[in-house]
């Protein structure tokens, strides 16, 4: 876990702590811990979440969504059936009075239960919440059995690809906000992969598991891939070989075009439709100015069963220490796609609702802006106090409280220290470790001249400031911080 | 449940939607539901919720807090015995691999358990977040298994009382500015209680459970408590009736001081440590100007164990039909103290952190104000889009797309209707149904003028933008609604 030289949300008296604690370390008896794979987040974590969550937000909200929440607990056969072999690492609660309860997985399944339980036709929402995964935590590389998922969904029955272009625009537009450096979208279609699988030889019973075998490209090389295909899930090496020659292909309109063109493919239906809908995928794409970051990648598979055309998935890349290679990808941070029919799978009659989204992978890219942190030892503020009331000498806990009383009442941000008779080194010290701007002091001489003396932190400069005008000259010094 | 007449956040070629729905009235399949007392909540809820819940924050902000976030699972043994005989509403998971987990109950323990593991000895923290009472849920009266809790606390050893009295301040400022009517915060300490108690005769072991007693007052008479306290609890008669005259008092300044005079009170130790502080937490409060809404009263006792000094409750007063008696209590909606106790517990050497908190009962207040939406039949907007880019022509979908994508890319809050030709009717029904104030049209003959026509909604101008100017246009018409 990382430990970050950040201001701790403490006060003046506390030591410095660093950003994350490990439970392990601190933990003296047995009970004094968190559960496994999960996690407390102090002061600075949220305030580095928020920032984080902020932006996201900001983007779904300029793009109309709504916001709706759903219960943490699901009934276990809502979730049950909904994603293969990762079924196993469903959270389960003990027999709740016969109902059998489960935490979320995800918040897509939830989402789907959502609409078909109120007949919801068409939506676009978004859901920042925790999900569960009973897994194996690798808690070291920021992987956790409680985390935080943050999706954006348009369901409804629509022209085909705008909102599936939207939805590439939106993971564009986060990704270029957040700054996180250099990045690629790799797009493909569950109709294009297995239009490709049939031209290959692939058996319809092995479609979803030889896509499987696909999806693991971005990890291991080919070579594994055919071995895996060919000895474990008994493909016939030919068809392998097709299919390999097929998933190096990557490219944008012209590859489109060159498959449209391609003798087997072209007379496959599925694919067909799939590269159609691809071409005017691109198209949309071109009109927003982004395929630049955007790759159509006939490798990219996405393990969800549940998908049904579009997927897409992003990833940053870095350059190489030697400048030399192609930059490399770090590392998947969004992701997604089409799936049109989950909702039926809810619904009694089996009414399908069309459904397109993304998930942006916001636990992946807060450890990333961790590290930023760190690296740049940059203090994260944890409060926002705009000024401290504080008094130099003894005896004017009563001013003091008096005059925070008349600050807070206008809406200023305002602290003061707990103490009856406060050292003033000990305010100002107070101020430096917590970020707060200003200082309204409070002493005999300022009550009968009716002043406060406001002194700037990062200056030290100070200047008396007549009691009716002190609101009025804070607002207006801290916003221009 | 309440079914609102709200705007539903959905296209407008959905039907409307009531703000809350019940999911037995809907559901067909047995799957087609959430969990025995949760609940979704659609788009105009998150909404009303958000506003709330903003309202809140800003306080805590403004008082110097920071945010933490914990598991929502705990270690069972982490929660045993920390709520009493309230243990049994606790949510258990079934065994994961040897760990005994549980949901949260509350956010106290949880923060003091967070305490002691990270050994901080002073913060002022907030944390809003769901919370799980496997209860029996009135759902028509607003109680639910999951919920939300809404908590401020300042840990830290201070001089007396200057915390406990900014927690009043706080629960003040919120309950004036959410303008939910008039309201009374009621003040007592369990060291008082407890003097009281022995003074009046109870034994020590009974402390508790006369304490619990008293706590019932607020919904039952006197006669009931007595008959409790002398009936199943072994109570003397003569112990009773002395308790009743103690808790019939309530009032402020002049009562502590009456009190701190009483014959049998003055002599006891804890009565009058108690009486002492509650005279320093009155003089603070009279410098911060709330007396008025202040009332110092004997009967209020608090459920809760971990209690050590301070306690307090604030109630809505409603004014009776005929404004002849009293304003009556409509019920808690904030509640806290102080418990010094409840970190020591978990600290492997016992080491105490003196804590003080208040929670807002945002459940109950949430429930307030959507009856009073209800009743103003007030439209919530769930979104935030300031433009709708429509067409009155047929073919320029791709115009539209690329005007929209200029303005995301100027930070402007758009939408467009997901069909290549939509009619201009239906975009117009669109804005009204969604709130959208804008509609930026393309028509071949704008695009050949360069300009766009920019329509409010609400008074059906018209008047063209030059394309350089649309977005400033856009900003400023919507800055000013």
């Amino acid at each position: 876990m990382l430990r970050l030289r950040l201001a701790a949300a403490a006060w003046c008296s506390a030591p410095r702590r660093p950003l994350s604690v490990s439970p392990r370390r601190l933990a003296a008896g047995s009970a004094l811990k968190t559960p496994k794979g999960t996690r407390d987040h102090p002061p600075a974590q949220v305030a580095l979440r928020d920032r984080l969550v902020g932006t996201v937000v900001a983007c779904f909200k300029r793009h109309g969504a709504a916001a709706i929440d759903t219960p943490v607990l699901e009934l276990r056969e809502t979730l049950m059936g909904k994603y293969g072999d990762n079924s196993k690492l469903i959270y389960e609660l003990q027999d709740q009075g016969g109902e059998l309860l489960a935490l979320r997985y995800d918040l897509t399944v939830p989402f789907a239960r959502y609409l078909a339980m109120n007949k919801i036709t068409n939506i676009k929402r978004y859901h920042i919440a925790k999900v569960y995964r009973r897994d194996n935590p690798a808690t070291t590389r920021g992987r956790y059995r409680e985390f935080y998922q943050c999706d954006f969904d348009i369901a409804g029955q629509f022209d085909p690809m705008i909102p599936d272009a939207e939805c590439l625009k939106i993971v564009h537009e986060i990704l270029s906000d957040l700054q996180l450096g250099d990045f690629l979208i790799k797009v493909n279609d569950r109709r294009i992969l297995d239009g490709m699988f049939a031209v290959c030889g692939v058996p319809d019973s092995k479609f979803r598991t030889i896509c499987s075998s696909v999806d693991k490209l971005d990890k291991v090389p080919w070579e594994d891939v055919k071995n895996e295909m060919v000895g474990e899930k008994g493909l016939s090496p030919e068809a392998a070989d097709r299919i390999g020659e097929y998933v190096q292909l990557h490219g944008g309109l012209d590859l489109i075009e060159q498959l449209l063109q391609d003798p087997k493919l072209s007379q496959n239906k599925l694919a067909k439709e799939g590269l159609g809908d691809m071409k005017l995928l691109f198209e949309y794409l071109t009109l927003f100015g982004i395929t630049g970051k955007i790759s159509f990648d006939l490798s990219l598979a996405r393990g969800l069963d549940y998908y049904t055309g579009v997927i897409y998935e992003a990833v940053l890349l870095q350059q190489q220490n030697d400048h030399v290679e192609d930059p490399v990808s770090v590392g998947s941070v969004a992701g997604g796609g089409r799936y049109d029919g989950l909702v039926g799978m809810f619904d009694p009659k089996g009414r399908k609702v069309p459904c397109v989204g993304v998930s942006i992978g916001i636990e992946r890219i807060f450890s990333i802006l961790e590290q930023r942190v760190e690296a740049s030892e940059e203090k994260i503020r944890t409060t926002e106090t705009q000024v401290l009331v504080a008094s130099a000498q003894k005896k004017l806990l009563e001013e003091r409280l008096k005059l925070i009383s008349e600050l807070w009442d206008a809406g200023i941000k305002a602290e003061i220290l707990y103490k009856k008779n406060p050292k003033l080194l000990n305010q100002l010290q107070y101020c430096e470790d917590t970020g707060i701007p200003l200082v309204a002091i409070v002493g005999e001489q300022e009550l009968k001249d009716g002043v406060v003396k406001l002194r700037v932190v990062a200056t030290r400069e100070e200047v008396n400031i007549r009691r009716e005008n002190l609101i009025e000259e804070i607002r207006m010094r801290t916003s221009q911080l």
